[in-house]
């Protein structure tokens, strides 16, 4: 594995889970945060469990469209 | 263009100008900062430009080579 020299999923984690927790906050579904971000739901629910190796572009999107900075998501 | 919707670049600027502005205050070159973090150098360049859409696994590896914590880059 060319990138086994360092924890591939621990900031996946940390940022799903925080996607997750401030979804949950705000009482959206997946279906209205992929709407809110222009992103899809399957693949919003794979971030969350830290399965993506998720953008920059996409987590801004993520963000913006759960009304955070994107700091706060890390 | 897909994702005309939101600003593609903003999050990337923002980035790329904190990870070059840390590694020059480390004193690091780019090559120096490749090493540490375990990636290209030239990919590093383009991701200081806002040229690249970095995957959050790269930004954790840049910001371990920066001895920062990621949000600090945001």
């Amino acid at each position: 594995m060319p990138s086994s020299r360092r924890p591939p999923s621990e900031a996946r984690k940390a940022f799903g889970e925080r996607v997750r927790a401030r979804r949950r906050a705000l009482n959206l579904t997946l279906e209205d945060l992929a709407e809110r971000a222009d992103l899809n739901w399957s693949y919003i629910a794979q971030v969350e469990r830290g399965i993506r190796n998720v953008s920059i572009d996409n987590m801004a999107a993520l963000a913006d469209g759960l009304n955070v900075e994107l700091r706060d998501l890390l």
